[in-house]
């Protein structure tokens, strides 16, 4: 039998050249689809038979046969071919030589076309669920080092100047709240990727009466999509799992810059474990945060194949167009370079060592108690606007002078005003800053509590919908590998 | 009163220049912003009063300001000065101005990073809504298009070649299943939005008593944020809301780019309603399909808006940077041109003439009848494989000959197999070709009125969380400002 | 004269409907082409009536109405009006409105989509010199704040750690070396603007006996472009100056990172000018690098519009697409956008302080000379592999004992290796690791010069450049003009 | 010897762990540097031992390790180990272990941060030059392919609506200036690619006393760079490579565009070689333009690499940081999909065929000639504004007769203007359309020969370019290899 004969020779007086067949090939990237491939096929041929398409002894023969393609699969001995496209027409290939018309009888009632994009959604159903277990795993990360740093003094920045003093625990709770929303848009996109194009055929359905309901479910699918050319050329799916993505990297790259900058002598807040660092090749004495530089790096490709697919996707008709093919790379690489990050900043950050003593005293530089005085003068009953022109005063007054807000003598302050009393050196120490801002979602540690036991239900949910589906494939795919 | 004084100026020896005012400067965009400041505002003084922060007698004399300020926000008779830098201050400034001390009271507890992001969200959160009633209106004119032809036969596409047959209504369900999509995520996205960072202060809550649940609900936000760090620096649901216009933009493309070509003189498929095309200035015979492309040539903004607002939040450290102003510009823009383009795309269509005849003699062009053929072998026993192969051959023989399937003689077709009996010629014309495609999904209009059925309940359902939520914020701000 | 009637009005039974006017207007953007637009039309008619395809009486007649309307735009009373779609037809209708027949003789041997592009090309080159011209002005800042400081030493950064001491001066330099080449870019790409599309008409020429030549110099082009369809069509002048000014914007974006962390309180390396910072609503004490950071914001949008372009012109046949008219935009607001921000960050560099002890300080911890001291070793005899080894170890000695390698004795040092004398202490200040660095392009203040003089014969040949092609420009349109 | 050594590992307590270092390694991908590497380390030894920085023999002892390693490499013997973060450590890790202590003393007076970008450097200069060559092999076809159908009528298209005939000759003149345009830019591009950075060492240059000048020259580049900082940190070469590529795949997409509608069966306007289309795997009858949708389906690929990278530049600070790793991924596969898609595009298109009846007769509807005859008008003395408008209501005549323009009768035509005479027929064939158009640039047969001529010259200089920057290289790698 001749391999070279690909599946579409027909109607050709001519094969493609060698050079088109390598062009056109997706072989050395859907070759990670084998296995959605077998299933998806033993489900398309226990569905044929039991609809009385296929005969009862074909559908077995075929189960049978696919059965043995998938232990190569997974052992790794599959003997594919180069020559042959993409993998789907290798294994269809394998099959047909091993069991002759049986196997030339599975295509029946389908087309590469809702084939291929089956198998995708199956990836990125696994795809999406590993994504969200490394996420879950961050946020307790996460949750940890907040915890454990409920009370550590940092300053807070905006603009990257000291604004007000915050705590770590606070500070990670931040980057907590973004972890939470990723997921939750990866939940959320999981319905709309668990739906089963298989039946669609080219374009238009089939003549056949196939049970479309029947190979949803064995498949572990949510339910058959509603339209055949809807099935075949949605790709949404796609991008929205690489934004999902590029927003969840985007992330990652904030809290690395911090990581990077705050692992610098001049800020020297943290210590990077030796596991997460790298030296350099002619400086002996540097230390290097690789693992964050280069998940800040990433970020980059994470955006480009979000543009990827949705310019290719842009301005293309209706259905199938081979543009498509594209998508699968930038989906591949996407979820293999997110998980990754993923993992590495959970496991570098749960090691970091905080120098407590450093941001403690860094935070006593920059006025950050200044608008806690602002705050005093309120109390006292003077208008915000007015106490904060009043504080800007006494900053510039303390700039000049070489000293800090608390080093004032209560003269030197009641020159500002004299609503200040001998009571405000009882609001102008850090502690009192941050210990005094209780408000709803604020950074005294009396209160963050509430946002680590809300923090911890939201990680039970989310993980009770990754145990539920995780149950819902393994068991259909199960009984379909059985 | 000197208005040249900005809001910050206390700790500044000398203030800005002009060329620095005017560069940093956001009014040309965030006076957009100036009806949702108010409001905000009128809620934290009703807080801030109920909560005993200000006297009883401010925060009616600061509500009263404010709604007299709203009026001429409405009328277009607010004063506002160039020389401050964003609405906020003209805001605050004309408040002040007008009622004095009571009104330099109102900026008590809160931070313009925390007031910003609320008056945004209130922005996005009407964004939001108004798209998703743009787009069931969309909705509705693609399923009545769908239903008034839901048997016209048009050729289907797969690479742009003809495939096979398919109804007109089966294709523009194609493009409904899309923009269903499109609305479900947007539903979902607003959640994130519909949270209240007010109370955040400038990034690490406040000292104050207040009570942001109170805030909260008078603005109609479902709750408050969780942690002041992320309520002054997410920006998520502006990233989500560019995405999720961009792939939805994507998709207004794509029918564009049909509907192109469709009105060109080798497919005269359609033609487009004179309301809807322009004329050339040079050549008189000319009818451009305008609106259509420049719905497509808009869609590489709406990807260059998200791509500016991903690349600006990548590697930004916590909380508020600068940066983070421009992201007023692409949520504004993306926002007009958005719903501009579903308007006019919905009209578009809904006046299209479809020209019957053509479709249907195109659509016997083209072979569409050979799956058709392909699986008659296979019902008569023939591997599909084999099938696929033989009806490949008698194609490359009708090429040769310059025929169609149709019109080959019972012997003709038997040269290619011998199963081929009288009866095949029930199974070639164009309507039994789509009538006979009834699994699930397909295209025979015997079954396209599931899909139609089940688009109904689903606009139902769209529409109901859109009345839902335009009452829950109409009652709250009509609360505000009576 | 009714203006409702369109140019184009003539095939059509109704005309389109006031929405799809105003969707398909481009009147808000491309009036900032007016100049440019009658400039066209006066060297277009002197052509026509040169060719005697129309008589030198309209010749004249046109040319006295089109200056006349010049005239009125630079006074802003030109009376436009919204119901014409764009301002090309305004100037035509207005034209032909005061002067009847001959104003309508006027669009003879061209069509809109010649003409446009002809002014867009007259925008681009001034576009493209103004940007030189701010960046020659840059560069200059650079070259004279590197020569004032030039021996200033400042930590020198790989990863965000300290790596070896540097100076201001070439720290500089490297952001010179940057902005360099984005001139050099932006003067290649000038020779593929400056090419006259006029009289490609609307796509394959015309038939009138026209001269390009003569239209193509008296706009001051270098000549006429070779291909009608192509210059119908050809945007790429765009695409590169979206891509040039993304590019410049990044080095800018770059610059502004540094000098935000600059300012912070952990680095303090530098202090902004009053002038180029702002104040805090809440927080009476902050000075925020708002300049800077908006300079770095603004690089998204940037970004986003180049792939607004490339993604718009991806899968458009030839020859004009409406969707080309969403070029403008684009075009518009980046030349805007990098113009400003040049200008801003020039003045900002130009005024900043830098503090030299605090940068001489920090540039002692971090064991910068840890390079200098294997370096050393090699010099002595070890394999420099080894040396890196050594050191490694010395370093790894003096964090444990919390020492400089400065600070350790000779015997400390000798424990490492024996090749270490007491000359070791010769090669160990700061300043001499800095002032050893001679290799050509290396850091020391004895070689720095050679990069500053280069440097200024670059500027000097770009400044012939600009003044070169600012004068043909002048002269062509000063002759049409009078 | 343990190659776990890592080349930096002096200062570190504990090593990084595996998942660190397979998380940094970027040996998958620079593996491809291998042969610029060793190439670059001759170079460098060669200066050492020239200046006097290492002994002659250990000078000689090196280069013959590393030309021993270069044959390895060529005939893919070199024992590289995954263990090893990149191919840089590999290779001085072998020569190490074979020649001991002279090979520890390669790495003297340069870093990995000049040697790795120098080597890139190398690959861009190979990378551009390839990517010209296949381009001068397109523009040669397209040459070819316009010569042969110099006067073949095709419709020419705006707005993809017939606007007036033009040749297929003329139609790929218009795309040849594209692809010029894009020779021109990775030409000019050549010049800041090739360019030296060995030597700026880690960033601040070194304390020895190297000749750049000669390790410049020994590999064939035009000079060492100025800045060492620079040197290490510049990246746009990249950034340009990577725009250039995009815009050239935008042209691709374009030219692909068209010939993926042009071999639809409603344009049928060419038909594609066998050798580049591929079949369907249900459908018998497909044949689809797989290569030219896969080339407009990666130009995606290409945008978003650009887009990676510029994300990646923005908002680094100086100089090295590891980021700046993930532009070898962008790059490699960026260069990669381009030349292959060059290369399918140039035989595609030299092996299509023209359906030329079909493309004139398409030609003959759509009233291509309508602006001949309002030029008809405009020589018998009508404005042409009001020559569009009569010529726009005769097409409106026509269009509601079912009629074309040449098929009126003369009377019919003089009802809508009589100053239409008998001598109105010798103008209204299309053939006099198209050869009446002979201005310069126009689509006349007899005019178009001056673009080929002009084509063909520019295809000399650009390949004199080649092929002289090519001898360089040649000459310069032969003397080092030898």
């Amino acid at each position: 039998m001749d391999s070279k004969k690909v599946l579409w020779s027909g109607r050709f007086k001519e094969g493609a050249t060698d050079a088109t067949l390598a062009f056109t090939s997706s072989l050395h990237t859907d070759v990670k689809l084998a296995r959605y491939d077998v299933l998806g096929s033993i489900a398309h041929a226990k569905m044929l038979s039991a609809q009385g398409i296929i005969s009862q002894e074909d559908g077995k023969e075929i189960q049978k046969g696919l059965k043995e393609i998938l232990l190569q699969i997974e052992d790794g001995t599959l003997p594919i071919q180069d020559s042959l496209e993409d993998i789907h027409s290798n294994i269809e290939f394998i099959l047909t030589d091993r069991i002759k018309d049986a196997g030339a009888r599975l295509h029946t009632a389908r087309s590469r076309n809702d084939q291929v994009v089956t198998d995708v959604r199956m990836f990125m159903r696994d795809a999406i669920l590993d994504t969200i277990e490394e996420l879950i795993g961050f946020e307790k990360t996460l949750l940890e080092v907040s915890k454990d740093n409920i009370d550590v003094i940092v300053p807070g920045f905006t603009h990257v100047q000291h604004a007000q003093p915050v705590t770590i625990g606070h500070h990670f709770m931040a980057h907590f709240s973004r972890i939470r929303r990723d997921i939750e848009r990866f939940i959320e996109s999981y319905s709309r990727v668990n739906v089963c194009p298989l039946g669609s055929a080219a374009l238009a359905g089939t003549t056949y009466d196939i049970d479309r309901e029947y190979t949803s479910s064995l498949l572990g699918f949510q339910n058959p999509c509603y339209n055949s050319m809807d099935g075949v050329s949605d790709r949404d799916f796609i991008a929205e799992f690489l934004f999902n993505s590029s927003l969840c990297a985007v992330h990652l790259s904030s809290i690395c810059e911090e990581l990077v900058y705050w692992s610098s002598q001049e800020f020297a807040f943290i210590e990077m474990d030796d596991a997460y660092a790298t030296g350099s090749s002619i400086m002996p004495q540097k230390k290097n945060s690789d693992v964050a530089e280069l998940t800040r790096g990433r970020t980059g490709a994470a955006i480009g194949d979000l543009v990827n697919i949705l310019t290719t996707m842009k301005g293309l008709p209706l259905t199938y167009n081979r543009d498509l093919q594209e998508d699968k790379d930038a989906m591949f690489s996407s979820y293999t370079r997110l998980t990754s990050c993923i993992k590495m900043c959970s496991a570098m950050i749960a090691t970091l060592s905080f120098n407590k003593e450093r941001m403690l005293s860094a935070a006593s530089e920059g006025f950050m108690n200044a608008t806690d005085l602002a705050d005093y003068l309120v109390v006292k009953g003077m208008p915000f606007r007015k106490a904060h022109e009043v504080v800007g005063g006494a900053v510039r007054y303390c700039i000049d002078e070489n000293k800090k807000l608390e080093d004032l003598t209560l003269k030197e302050l009641q020159s500002f005003s004299d609503l200040i009393k001998e009571d405000v050196f009882d609001i102008l120490p850090l502690e009192k800053c941050v210990n005094r801002r209780k408000s709803f979602g604020g950074t005294s540690p009396e209160i963050i509590p509430v946002q680590l036991d809300n923090g911890h239900s939201a990680v039970d949910r989310q993980n009770a919908f990754l145990i539920g589906e995780r149950n819902i494939i393994e068991q259909a795919f199960d009984a379909l590998e059985k």
